[in-house]
């Protein structure tokens, strides 16, 4: 199986993907996608024929294009199901998916660049002003995230194992240190990230390790 | 099983989950919880114990309170397969799963009524820009998915069979219609929503088939 990812560093989705094919010792090649310079590339033709979406991460699967990083990892955690990144009952893995979301379309959506871009662009907020935007949804929607990660969480998010709930989170917090989230109100957030942090699948997914940080 | 609803009629992601549990022939009962009156049922004690982000929908199994409309969605396929809302190849399944997050993650959480509620409050915006803001993200994400379902679709939105995609659908272009999104530049999308919408399951699904209709 070919696995390519296009792939831009700071993206928190494609990030999340990283750590996933990491996380199943998949071999896959990055190919960058700037999303903002030529006015963000993700607009092009050749990205737009991938995704109709314009957005990351897109992984090609023998050449298939498959975008959304959460049906992304189902389709990993499907056809590679070792080592696991979802607990095994359904319960259990319905409270993963919960957190999952919680970032995922919870958090991200409303934070992220085209979202800033277009308050800026079409409503005239300063820079502070999509800041506090986007640091004020990533505040609330880390509240919600503690509670869970609190009633549910051990040495990771959910138990001691790593699941997808961390691969959102590790990459939602670098997004929140940027927006000035102040974060000692989620310890349980901040405990967990300093127990994943380390790990290898983790670090080589880091924006900094990715062959197009700037 | 006992299963009980925490839903509002209007409320697109209750829509999407009361689909899929008629399409699981599961009885519920519905617990309505107002998303505008009280200043928003959604933030209560009781509700907010149930769900920290404090949204809809909620489903309780047997007590155990699971949030996030795809979370309980994947819940349902994995404890009720059938009869299936999701195809069976992996790579079928991630293309639903798209499709299903195009709305779930693209266009739902940047248009919701949180989102416009903090955009009147906060930043000034008249119910006409609010309005406006939210009609371009539909646009925008309706614009995607006419191009995966023209790809991908037959009688409904992936292929011949309902999906989650279909649930994620109609609520999607009713929202769009209150929003006075031109729905001519989406053919594929409006065909699809012709033949589901006479179906039993999502009829009985509809806001104005609700307890809590207004």
């Amino acid at each position: 199986m070919s696995l390519v990812l296009r792939s831009y560093w700071r993206s928190s989705c494609s990030w999340r993907v990283r750590i996933g094919l990491n996380w199943k010792q998949l071999p896959y090649d990055i190919v960058p996608v700037h999303l903002v310079a030529d006015g963000g590339q993700q607009h092009s033709d050749t990205h737009r024929a991938l995704n109709p979406s314009r957005e990351l991460p897109v992984l090609l699967v023998d050449g298939e294009p498959l975008a959304q990083s959460v049906a992304i990892l189902e389709y990993l955690e499907e056809t590679h199901p070792d080592p696991p990144l979802l607990p095994r009952s359904p319960l259990d893995r319905a409270r993963v998916r919960q957190m999952t979301e919680v970032v995922n379309s919870g958090i991200q959506p409303v934070q992220n660049l085209r979202v800033m871009q277009r308050l800026g662009r079409e409503y005239d907020f300063s820079r502070a002003d999509q800041v506090g935007w986007s640091r004020d949804w990533i505040a609330l929607g880390l509240t919600a995230l503690e509670q869970l990660v609190s009633n549910h969480g051990g040495r990771y998010s959910f138990g001691d194992s790593v699941s997808w709930a961390d691969l959102c989170l590790v990459p939602q917090l670098y997004n929140a240190r940027r927006f000035d989230v102040d974060l000692t109100a989620f310890p349980s957030l901040t405990a967990v990230e300093s127990q994943l942090e380390s790990l290898p699948e983790f670090v080589a997914a880091h924006p900094d390790q990715q062959p197009d940080a700037a």
